[in-house]
């Protein structure tokens, strides 16, 4: 709190100076200071407090105000050859906080959206059981629930800039993204109930776990990391997963990347040895400079972006008081610091953050600052609790290569012009 | 998780030894067991996995999926006179988790539902500052940002209990309250920035807080609490705030009744008394039982209700392993404990919290436990780190009378029935 005091008296003065902001002038007993206008939204009964307005319609479901139309998801046409497999980012630019809403959640699917009831729902759990079992959606209700607040993104998030293609907004290249609130059941609970703790031994177990749509999205997982945090959810921010997101039940494995997280969840087949399927193969691994490919690359590194300004999100205010502010997770851990740079990193300053890091999810950072009107070189750093530090864009490449499509968590660079306007760029 | 995984082994012979869950029963290589049909949603190939589903339509912003259309706000048609000064309930008895979708979060308006540009909105700070100040939505933008999950409930919440109206839903006694993530700035931002420290002692000075719709909703509020924790939110669970939550920017005060959270807010005058208005006198006060009232009755005290099993959620699984969950919240701090009793108060058994309680925001719990098909009196009973424990309504009614309409946080019973209907019940 005292922070937050100490940098307002910072905005304060700012505030009074800045001669770009003019609306924010001094205002008397309803009267204009000299030299401007009088605002008649303040020196005038305002159209909207002199009636009233229409009553809430409680049908259907209600949604944003039409002045937020444009802040939805997008996709990239070119991107993926039919809309039947395709991803559609989540508009960060314009969101603020850490929750991302259901409504403009980023989701990618492989054989499009299935529709499917709670009562047709099934979730078979087979393999190296003493039980093999199936469950309905009634079923699943009934064991111990648990909520958290985890990130899912896609392993190819950021991925187009790898080798340099820049798409100009943070929705574009860091959208493929979201933050919910799960609620659901540990998978932990399932597997127990099916006996898996008297099927054996656990060591080099693996699970494989496919979803109800043509795709199958079958991905392989260890048996520890099924057992440690992964749940069956059924619920995000509350209320039923959409049906992009899986409806009415999908697998929410935190940190790891979101091909992982298979929506329709169906079939859990716990396995001696992984599956090596296609999801696990000639895609989401990284084939390195020389040829040979990284497999088994589940964990998202930590990262961060700014949202705003970005290139969607340009400087409108001139010069004065600005807000920078921006995203950072860790599929690690929690994230504990965040550095802002302005000139391209050369510099860097701590970033406020919102709330401290919380294991696997969002964080929101915050650089109360002024700007003089130069040109920026804006970036961010991430830093969590493991001590890892996110890499530049070029030290990630002279590991990896040019190659890779996945896992892209370098430092992303924002050029901000001198009227504010906001471009994707590359720094060496 | 090691509590959890105890729970589970509970569960599990449960499970397999409850009669009445037929669905959940051992099946290998897909053979149903003897005594079932088999289960062709297991034994043939789905067909949702056999063609392509179709993409996911990026415009308009996604909705829920239709087989949860009944998962919306209602309001209750004969509790105000018009739909122009009305209340719409959150459905809570079909959430989980904590955090409230904005498309069916609880919202109360006195005039309508305005409909504000951002470009039209102004916020004048007056009375006894140093400089009178009006802001434009851009100028809010720039002041320093802060994110906190707070709750928001009506003091006529459960109203409609305290002379025994018994509303048959949790949607309709508790469902006036939802919990959001809340992004904007602090109200000690913008007060300071027109130069309330300059302007005297801020003893016994008060704020008197305006909204821009023709109702205005004027309330006054102790410097104190503008000071400490109250905000000027834009957004809400990340995204900008809907119509009726005040688009674009809303008063939020923590813990404190929501006909304070002033919606379009449009004006704050800094002042050295109460106004004693409207909205504080005649309404949102407690008529006592000898006809005097009590007035600033700010805080919502401690409070909490079963949302699962409810009158709109009755138990369909019967016997066996059965999850009973619910909210709890206190506008004093956090909440530190929940307990749930079966047989109208009784006996009480500690329910799991899913998260520890952070401070003025739900808190879900749940109690793991199996149903035996007798009738139950089920409650719930929440404890904050003030110490305060929620009484039973026949305390409150000791104190209060039954004029109140506001401030009811009595411990609400549910009856369950033997075929697992629910009904809303006072037990004495």
């Amino acid at each position: 709190m005292s922070d937050t005091k100490h940098e307002i008296s910072q905005s304060r003065r700012a505030f009074l100076s800045g001669a770009a902001v003019t609306s924010a002038g001094a205002l008397v007993a309803g009267q204009a200071t000299a030299g401007t206008e009088p605002d008649k939204l303040i020196t005038e009964i305002q159209p909207w407090a002199q009636e009233l307005a229409d009553g809430v319609d409680t049908i259907p479901y209600g949604l944003p105000i039409e002045y937020e139309a444009d802040v939805i998801r997008r996709n990239v046409p070119w991107l993926t050859a039919d809309t039947i497999s395709s991803v559609n980012f989540t508009p960060i630019h314009a969101l603020d906080g850490t929750i991302t809403p259901q409504g403009c959640a980023f989701e990618r699917h492989h054989s499009g959206a299935i529709d499917l009831k709670k009562e047709n729902y099934r979730l078979m759990i087979n393999g190296l059981v003493d039980t093999p079992m199936v469950f309905t959606y009634a079923d699943l209700e009934r064991f111990p629930r648990e909520n958290h607040v985890y990130f899912c993104e896609c392993a190819a998030n950021t991925g187009m800039e790898w080798a340099g293609a820049q798409l100009n907004g943070a929705q574009f290249t860091h959208g493929m993204i979201h933050n919910m609130e799960y609620s659901g059941v540990a998978l932990r609970s399932l597997l127990n109930e099916a006996g898996l703790s008297e099927a054996g031994d656990l060591k080099d177990k693996w699970i494989f776990v496919e979803g109800a749509d043509a795709s199958s999205n079958g991905r392989s997982i260890p048996i520890e990391k099924a057992l440690d945090d992964v749940m069956v959810a059924f619920k995000a921010n509350g209320e039923a997963l959409r049906k992009e997101h899986g409806y009415p039940a999908r697998l929410v494995v935190p940190g790891w990347e979101g091909n992982m997280w298979v929506k329709w969840i169906r079939r859990i087949e716990v396995m001696d040895h992984a599956v090596e399927s296609r999801e696990e193969t000639s895609k989401y691994t990284d084939t390195l400079e020389n040829g040979i490919s990284r497999k088994w690359t589940w964990a998202m590194d930590a990262k961060s972006v700014v949202t705003s300004p970005s290139p969607q999100a340009p400087i409108r205010h001139g010069i004065g008081p600005m807000v920078i502010t921006g995203l950072a997770w860790s599929g690690r851990g929690s994230i504990t610091r965040v550095d802002v740079s302005i000139d391209g990193g050369k510099n860097w300053e701590t970033a406020r953050l919102a709330k401290p890091g919380t294991p696997m999810a969002l964080t929101r950072f915050y650089l109360d600052t002024t700007w003089n009107g130069e040109e920026m070189l804006l970036q961010s750093r991430a830093m969590d609790d493991t001590g890892y530090v996110q890499p530049t864009k070029s030290q990630l490449r002279e590991v990896r290569g040019l190659n890779s499509i996945y896992h892209n968590n370098g430092i992303q660079t924002w050029h901000v012009g001198s009227e504010g306007e906001v471009e994707n760029v590359e720094v060496s």
